[in-house]
């Protein structure tokens, strides 16, 4: 296939679960009008904390019957959603700065993780730690109550994995900020 | 939204851009009839020792321009891409024997890395070497030649690691098997 045949492709995703979770709303998109750089990084500091041992769960849509077999014995599980409050128009988006901070430098979307992106498939690994029929409770998911689930992936160390990965000082100041908060806390 | 509101959506997916590969075309799909399994796993081992080293390209289209920007500073990047040769029908599957090999237990699709799944998005985390403008030059890339990129995303261990991931035996042996080839290679 060419890359012009590409450029003309389009394919469908439709969800195959939903998402519950006391997380209602996502802390980035919280009207940045008015907060100060440090109210915003508290408030992500925070919410960051709170999603290191949160509990959600994971309804997969009983037309999948059966799709999950076996899943219950992977500790970890990588969760491809959606997320859905993303206005459409914001997949446009080319650049940002990181958590859109003033402080931070230019970046290409691909160099974040911005939700904003021209497919805005957003992969979290989390920790599996039970499966009843069609629910799947987790711990660590940053995914907001009510995103759509595109895809359950087994984590594999082999395809998913990366041994000593290195990020950009921009970032290693965001991990850090997002770290501290927990001595504060 | 309800789950309900969710069954009845669709989004739509457009590649970015293309992978350029060696790999032309998936060894688990090449016909299973007539091959033994041993035949089969010798050469999906063969494979697999040779996608380590492998270097591929991946183009995003000119029409993202400035979306790659700072990439280059990750060392490891998150591909996702669409398994453009497998049949729409596939997208059905529920369960299915890993690798396809009878001596496997049947498992749901979600506890497996197969491309045929109703949302077949892959991941794959390989090594960013390079950027050259539109093009990324990456190492250990499995997708063959002219797959559909749908995003990359820098790899970043605090959303996409996992600490000691545990998986089933079944998974075990298929990587002690696929590792065992380089011995024998």
């Amino acid at each position: 296939m060419t890359s012009n045949q590409q450029h003309n492709k389009e394919y469908h995703v439709q969800p195959v679960g939903i998402v519950s979770s006391e997380i209602r709303e996502p802390v980035h998109s919280a009207g940045d009008d008015g907060i100060s750089l440090n109210e915003k990084m508290a408030a992500v500091q925070a919410q960051h904390q709170r999603i290191k041992t949160l509990m959600s769960e994971i309804e997969i849509f009983s037309e999948y019957e059966g799709i999950l077999e076996g899943v219950e014995d992977f500790s970890h599980i990588m969760v491809l959603y959606w997320p859905h409050l993303i206005d459409e128009q914001r997949r446009g988006l080319r650049q940002t700065r990181p958590m859109g901070r003033a402080d931070m430098p230019v970046k290409g979307i691909f160099s974040t993780c911005s939700p904003a992106r021209p497919n805005p498939v957003l992969v979290s690994t989390v920790r599996l730690l039970e499966r009843k029929g069609n629910i799947l409770r987790v711990r660590g998911f940053e995914a907001i109550d009510g995103s759509p689930v595109i895809d359950i992936k087994p984590f594999v160390r082999m395809s998913h994995g990366a041994d000593n990965p290195v990020v950009p000082d921009w970032m290693k100041q965001i991990h850090r900020e997002l770290e501290s908060g927990q001595e504060k806390g």
